[in-house]
Formats: C-alpha cells, sequence, structure tokens
C-alpha cells in the first residue's frame, strides 16, 4: 500500500525503511528538506492516491495540532490520519472529531521500540474505530515485530495512546525496582559480584525480562556505571500515567515513587530537604550543613 | 556425585527429581517417612562416603538451625552443609562460623524456580568459599536451568540468600508495576480489551517479561481476575530487603510500596484510615461512614 | 462596609454572620429562597452601593463559572469579586480576565475553618491586585481569626487558592502521619493506652498540633474509634496539589502517599491486588483466596 | 527526693538543672570529670539513700549497656533503675529481666525537649510496673511541661521507648509535609512571598502546629533556606519505626517516604538514578549525563 508519513526524525525515518522493507510505498514529508521526499504537506497529499493514509509522526502538542489541523485542510473524506506520536491521549478525542467533522477518519497509535525498533519490530498500540484501523493495517503488520503478539488494536480513538502511556508507567516502575535493587547489592559487604549476579538473574529466575539484559549490557560496558551522572530526565508519559490514576482514584504508589525518584535526581541541591534541616536545627540544635 | 538432602516438600522433592536425571546418587531424608529414603539424619550421614555433601532444604528459622546443629555433631571434617533453604542472609555468618569449628565447610544458596523448576530447572545464587562451592558444583549445574546464565557464586557466605533476597525485592516491585498498570487500563473508558493490550506487550515492547507472561497466562483463566480476593500474602524476603536497606541507608521507595501494599490489602478494615476519617469529622464535619 | 454574598450553605451562612457580628451589612443570596435576603443576583447587585464587593461562595467548577458569568454582566468597571469557594487554581486567572475585560476586579480567596470558623474566625489566603485586595480588607480583617496571623495577600490571582490547595496538601500528610502512628501503636503489644499517649503529647512534644488535638478529640469520643469504617475521601486539593507538583517536576512522596491510601481506602476489593494474587498463583502456586 | 543522674551532656545537663530548680536534690556522674558530682558510679551510688533512683542518660546502645550491667552490680534490691536515652524498645524487656534478677526496678523513659526542655519542660513518654513508676514520679513530675499534659505511663517496660520512637516517626512525616507544601509554594509563580504565607498559618488553619512556628522562625532567619544545604540526618527512631512497622504488617508510607527522602538527601550521587540512565540508554539512546 501506500503511505504518507510526516516526520522523518530517528524514530520516523527508522519507521519509513521498515514499511519500504516491507514492500510498501512511503512517500515522507519532513520540515528538513534532507530527509524528505517530497517538499510540502500539499506534495505528499497530492502524490497519494486515496483513500490516503497518512501517518503524523512529530512531536506531541503544538506540532502535532498544527499538522492535522493542516491535514484536515488537504485530505477528503474516506482519508485516514494515524498520529503515532507521543501525544496526551486527552488529545486524540478532539483530533477524532475535528477530523470526522471533514469526514476523515483517525487512529491513535502509541508506539514503543527506539533505536530497536528498525530490526527488530515496534510495539504498536492503536485505537479507533475498526473500519479505519483496518486502512492502516498493512502498515501495522509491517511495523510490528515478528512474532505472535506486540500489536493491538486496544479500543477507541485514544486508547492507543493510553495504553502506550501506561506501559511506559510501567516501565518506570520495573526500571526503578532493578535500580533499587542494584543499589542495594552494590552496598552489602557479602556480596562481590554484582553484574555476575545480574548476569545470572537472565535465566530462570521470576525477574528475567528485555530490560534486566539490558542492564547486564550496561554493566557490561562499566560494571559500576562510575562514567554516569545518577540523574533521569522524565518523558511526560509517566506524568499522564499518575495524573490518569489521580483522575480515576486508582493509587499507584510504585509508578509514582518511581516518577518522584526522577525529579529528585535532577535537583543540585532540594529545597524540601533544606526545610527538613531547618526544622532539625530549630528543634534540636542539630548540626546542619552550611553551605 | 553423591548428595544428602534433608526435606523433600514440594522444592525439595522436585530437586531430588532433577539431580537424579542428571545422574547423580541423592539420599533423601524427611520427617515424613512416606517421602524419606532413609529415617534419620544419622542414617543419611553413614550412607554417604566423605567428603559429604549435605542440602539443607527446610524451614528457614529453628527447623534450619536445629538441622544444622545436628548435622555439626554427625559429620566429619572436610564435609560440606549447604543451605538452600529462605534463611535471612544474617543467620548464614552464625551457621558458617558454627560449622567451621569443625571442619565443616557452609554454602548459602537462594533458589528462585516454584513449581516451574523441575522442569526448566532453579536458578541459584549461592555464597561461601571457593573450595566449599567447588564441592557442590556438579550439584548447581544439575540444578541450574540450560542456558548461559541461572547460577551465580555471589560472594561470601550469606552472599547467596542476600542476593536472593534483592531478586523477590525486586521482584514484588516488577508485580506492583504491572498490577498498578492493570488496574488503570482496566479504569480506562476508551480502552474495550485490556486482556489483549497485555498480551500484545509479550512482543517488541520495553517491559517484556517472563511475569508479563505470567499475567497474560492468568488473565487467559479469568479476565477480569473476578475468582481472586485482592489481598496478597508476603514471605519474608520482601520485609528483610526493606530492612537491609535501612541498615544501610539506602532509599527503596517502590519495593517498600509494593511491600506495603501487600500489608494493606490483608487487612479487613483499616486503623489509620479510621483515624483518617475521624480527623476529618473533627474539623470539618465531613460525613464518615459509621459502620 | 456592605459586602454582597452568593451562597449561603454551611460555609457561607456562618460567614454571613461572622461579618454582621463585625459590624458590616451583609446582602446575601442563594437559590435556596429560605436562606436567601433578596431573590436574585439582579437584586443582590441593585441594593449595593458602589463600588461593590460581591464575595461568591458556591461550589468549584460550574457553579462558580456561571455565578462569575452572570455578575460580569451585572457588575459595574471598580466593583470587585471576590471568588472563596474551592475552585483550582487554574481557574482563577480565567476569571480574572474575564471581569477585568468589564473593568471589574478580581480576589481569589481560599478559606479554611469548617465548622470552626464561626466562632474562631477563617484562615484566609487571598490573590489578586493590591487595589482589589484593599476594597474587600474590611471583610478579610472581620472574617479572620483573631491573633496577629490567620490571613495574608499570598500573591496575584491564584495565589490564594494555590496557597489554599497546598494547605490542604500538608493537611493530608500531617493526618496520615498521625493516623499511621496510632495504628502502630494499637499494634504494640507493651502499649497499654494509646489514647493516654495521644493525649500526653499535647504539652511539650515536637508534635504537638491542633490535630493532634482534634484526634485526642475523637479517641474521647471512641477509644479504638470501632465506629467508623476505614475509608476517607477527598475533596479535590490533594490531587490538585500532586497535579501541580508534577507540572512542576517536585517530588511530594508524603502528601502523595496520602491521598494514595485514601483512594485505596475507599475500593471494595482492590484490582491491583487481584493481579498481585494471581501472579503469585502463577509463578509460585502459592495459595490465594478465592471469592 | 535524691536522684542519681548517669550522663550530664547536653539533655542530661539541663534536666539536672529542672529537676533541681523543681527542690529535688540531684546527684550527677558523667565521664567528664568537669561535669559530675561525683567521681564513680560506685561513689553515687553509696552517696543516695536507698530505695535509689538511678536515671541514666547516655547514648543508647552499648553505653546504655554497659551502665546497666554496673548498676546491676552496684544497687540493692528495692532500687529502680530508669533508662531515659534514646534506647530502642527491644533493648527495655531484656533490662527490665537483667535487673529483676537482681530485685531491681526498671522503668524506660522516652525524652521529648531537646533545648527547648530546661525551660518548657521535657515530655516523657514512660513504660514499667506501676510501683516502678511510682519511685521516680516526683522526677517525672519535676521534668515535665507545666500544662496538663505532657506525660505518659504508657505501658510495660519498653512501652516509653516504642512511644518516643512512634512520635519521632509521626515528627519525619510532618516534617516532611511542611517541606514538600514550602518547595511547592517556591516554585508557584502567582505566589510571591511564601514566608507570609507560612506565617499566616499560624492562626486559625487545620495545619497550626508548634513545627509550623518552628518553621516561621527559620524563614525569619534565612528567608529561601540559602544558608543550608538541602540534606539530614536521620537519628535511629525513624529507622526503628519502619522495622516496627514491618515486624506488625502496619503499611507505614508517609514515614517511610520521610526517612527514604533523608537518605536520598546525603548521597552525592544516587547509584539508583545511575542505573534508571543507563537503562534509558541502553533502550532509548536518550542522551545521559556523563561525569
Amino acid at each position: 500500500m501506500e503511505l504518507g508519513l510526516v516526520g522523518l526524525g530517528k524514530m520516523g525515518g527508522n519507521m519509513r525503511e521498515r514499511i519500504r522493507r516491507a514492500g510498501h510505498t512511503v512517500i515522507g514529508y519532513d520540515r528538513n528538506a534532507d530527509l524528505a521526499d517530497v517538499h510540502s504537506l500539499e506534495e505528499l497529499v497530492g502524490k497519494l492516491s486515496g483513500p490516503r493514509v497518512v501517518w503524523v509522526m512529530v512531536p506531541a502538542g503544538e506540532p502535532t495540532q498544527s499538522t492535522i489541523d493542516e491535514l484536515a485542510k488537504l485530505l477528503e473524506p474516506g482519508d485516514v490520519v494515524v498520529d503515532g506520536g507521543n501525544s496526551r491521549w486527552t488529545d486524540d478525542e478532539k483530533h477524532a472529531e475535528e477530523l470526522a467533522a471533514q469526514g476523515i477518519g483517525f487512529v491513535d497509535c502509541g508506539v514503543s521500540g527506539g533505536v530497536w525498533g528498525l530490526e527488530n519490530g515496534y510495539a504498536l498500540m492503536y485505537g479507533g474505530d475498526a473500519e479505519h484501523v483496518a486502512q492502516v493495517q498493512p502498515v501495522f503488520d509491517a511495523l510490528k515485530p515478528e512474532g505472535d503478539f506486540g500489536s493491538v488494536h486496544a479500543g477507541k480513538a485514544g486508547a492507543g495512546h493510553f495504553a502506550k502511556m501506561v506501559h511506559n508507567g510501567i516501565e518506570y516502575a520495573m526500571m526503578q525496582a532493578y535500580a533499587e535493587g542494584w543499589e542495594l547489592l552494590e552496598k552489602a559487604d557479602s556480596v562481590t559480584d554484582v553484574r555476575e549476579v545480574f548476569r545470572s538473574w537472565q535465566d530462570g529466575t521470576v525477574i528475567r525480562s528485555w530490560l534486566l539484559d539490558l542492564a547486564v549490557n550496561a554493566l557490561d560496558e562499566d560494571e559500576h556505571l562510575e562514567k554516569l551522572r545518577g540523574c533521569a530526565q522524565d518523558s511526560g508519559e509517566g506524568r499522564w500515567t499518575v495524573e490518569a490514576a489521580i483522575d480515576n482514584a486508582v493509587p499507584l504508589p510504585a509508578i509514582t515513587a518511581s516518577l518522584f525518584a526522577r525529579f529528585a535526581s535532577r535537583q543540585e541541591d532540594s529545597r524540601q530537604m533544606k526545610m527538613i534541616a531547618a526544622l532539625r536545627n530549630q528543634f534540636g540544635g542539630h548540626a546542619v550543613e552550611k553551605k
């Protein structure tokens, strides 16, 4: 089939390659002309025969919004837009309604895979009406990993990004789990080779996983991670997961603890701990560290 | 080689079988005569040719302590005792010293595998002197999973149980991660098939793991887990992990949150939340639920 | 001075009384004619001489929005609207702009005091331009507690509700602190009179507070809180506090734990703990509680 | 009455002064001869007429243990030893039994008050048999704050230290509550004077407390706490509180979060966050901060 693909950065560029390898035609547009096959969205739409499928793979928020707004003017009834970026699920319903008003279908798709996706495939979670999903299905099949799993029609518009968001929330807590265990092992006097402990866990244990394999890779490169600073960014999905939990009154203690650990890791100095130090000083004359 | 095995319950019995399948001789003792090959520890020790290896696979605490005490009287210099039970790592050094005073070696071994171990092998983490570990190595090789990993000499006496304890702490937080994500997905209006979302995650995602496979198995048996009550036991290792972290001043927010979630899940009614309700009532005249 | 007061429920009614006791004129409107002094907002505005001050004390969200919309049509340049309800701070800037377009001033005010406010005064946190605050000042002075403190001009429009929201977030964690300590004391074998321990803490300790006094009151009424169910509502401000923290990348572990404890307390059965139980069952053949 | 007081450091010295002001005779011993009234425990015991009361106010652990051991040899049946130090409650039962074997009574007493105690009195929580408590009562009455509260016979031996330990656990979470709220307010654009917000809360709010007063004192000395580093020690009681909770399967999410925040605050660099950074780098090619 033919696909229009908007956004050819690290993710989009690799996805174009994987879809082409599966035998499909991809016409790519990017603001960076060096990456692009066409020079404008208008040209991209013009080159596709209808009913068209256009996959938007640009940053969430304003870039995605403006791209969809423009496509809404260019496309025709029966066409379908896929938002494969990291949009918040609350944007999807809005996009679906905006496009439906023009008779254009909308599918949201959460994409997992990072730098491994080109070779191993991308895990896909998508939401939307069955008829619109069906129009995109050959592309989903091209992108997904080999094997029985790796793609799912999760529900209505928004369900794809919601599922991907929860995936990332779970990822935060799993990473935190290994990280906490690793630090504790590194502190234990009796354990003389923490890396070998991690390595051994790759077979036969309850906690074997792909993330564990990656942890072993990382320790093989730098046994005590001495070259890294202990600070980590967060990407939005973790925050949204906690906000969705609050909206639904669902307690998420482990995922939230993982998010907060990242927040704290980025602080040069902790204001709240200054207040703790100040209070200790006030009531107990405890020694505090002055700057 | 020959192995004496004390404790032939669900774990010990399967381990005897797996070691025998590997071609070794196992003489098993259990207080339950129906399971045992010999009628006493004395008989067991008498049937083994020295230097002997005796694997203790009985409940942690008093049962393990009294078994080791008795073996200390029966064994001879050059023999080795393995504690393969769920002992707290702090007991191991004590046992090592007690046995060393008799010239007997000691190895502690954390064993993971549960009901899957007989067929798939048991992940093993052991600690002790290299010479003692070497005496047990053929048994470790018989028990461990096929594949490159699954067993590790983690360090000194105690390191095996410490590593296994941390494994279980990580396990708590990973289980909590999936559980939190699952509850949130079940609450989302847009997601119409949570089980299929979990199933899809088995390929290509960052969070694929053996625990995820088990979660899918569980959902296949009971899609919304309606047949289960939402309460979970904890087995000791989770508690010890948090205590070890406190001893080492290591923050473990996700693992501890997972432990506390289990504590709370077992309470018929929460005393602390009664106090919250009472305070709300005191200052705000808020409606509270009376029994 | 003269004040128009919209909303004469439990809070508004008591506030009208306290302001009147201070010698001011209050004209109150409520949809419930039995409580009201006038029959419509139009009549209320007509009875006030300008420049008018109208205090809106109705539920947050749509009721507050529609009241402010209507007042925007009835009031004149130079008048001031106060939102004293539990609005989210993000609504305040919107209201300030909407009213400023008509030349009408806006002040947001967080009010704490509950059932104790009529006699003891209400703690007030307000935000807005200095000139608009000055117009309301006599009412603030009438409402606030005696003593040196109890009211503050916290900053720009929105600052009042933001400060009140954080006040409530802190309140959640303080309540949780006492509640956790109380449950632990109730579990200790050696402690034979937990209520007397709490009572004793009212003098000389680091943790003496008004909330502690309330806890003692509650225990005097029901020593082990046996008449209450261990479940607690949350009122919005706790959720908003966590959301504001996420927006600002501030870790709030204790406040968030307190919010989640309330969420969990209201669940008949915990879905996430069902998943934990299911996973334990899958890998270990652990006994689980079936319904 | 007469009291023997062992340990005349900052706490013990002030306590001697307060007890003397109440008209009692205090004979003090300290290893530092400049502080002491007598030169040895033997001399101290010799100068007291029986039945004697000796208050031990030395560091927990070995110093307290060895002092009690020595007193057990010097004292006579009918005498009473008070441990007023920060001992773990689990030591008290041991001490009570050791002394009871000599016919000597034992009372444990948790003392709160810090640098404010000399003038304001010390909050006291004590445990032991009623007859032994009665022998110490005049000293308790001298030390306690004026007012109706401030001292309690909490239960059996160990109950005093247990209650004091829980007091400190609650204190950790209350301090954390204010600290989290303060950091969030400092981050809010709309709030222009955080210190005045804190000051205002001292009257009429739900969260007014002595700790809040201390927070205002601290902010008056250094409005944004710029002179302090954001790191805080912990003193043992917080750790013991969490351990006691684990022993009793009581969830303590807020108190534990507060303890972990202190642990994290003291780390130059966080090992666990290095692992998070390493994992992010492995799967996503995310930029990480190299040292």
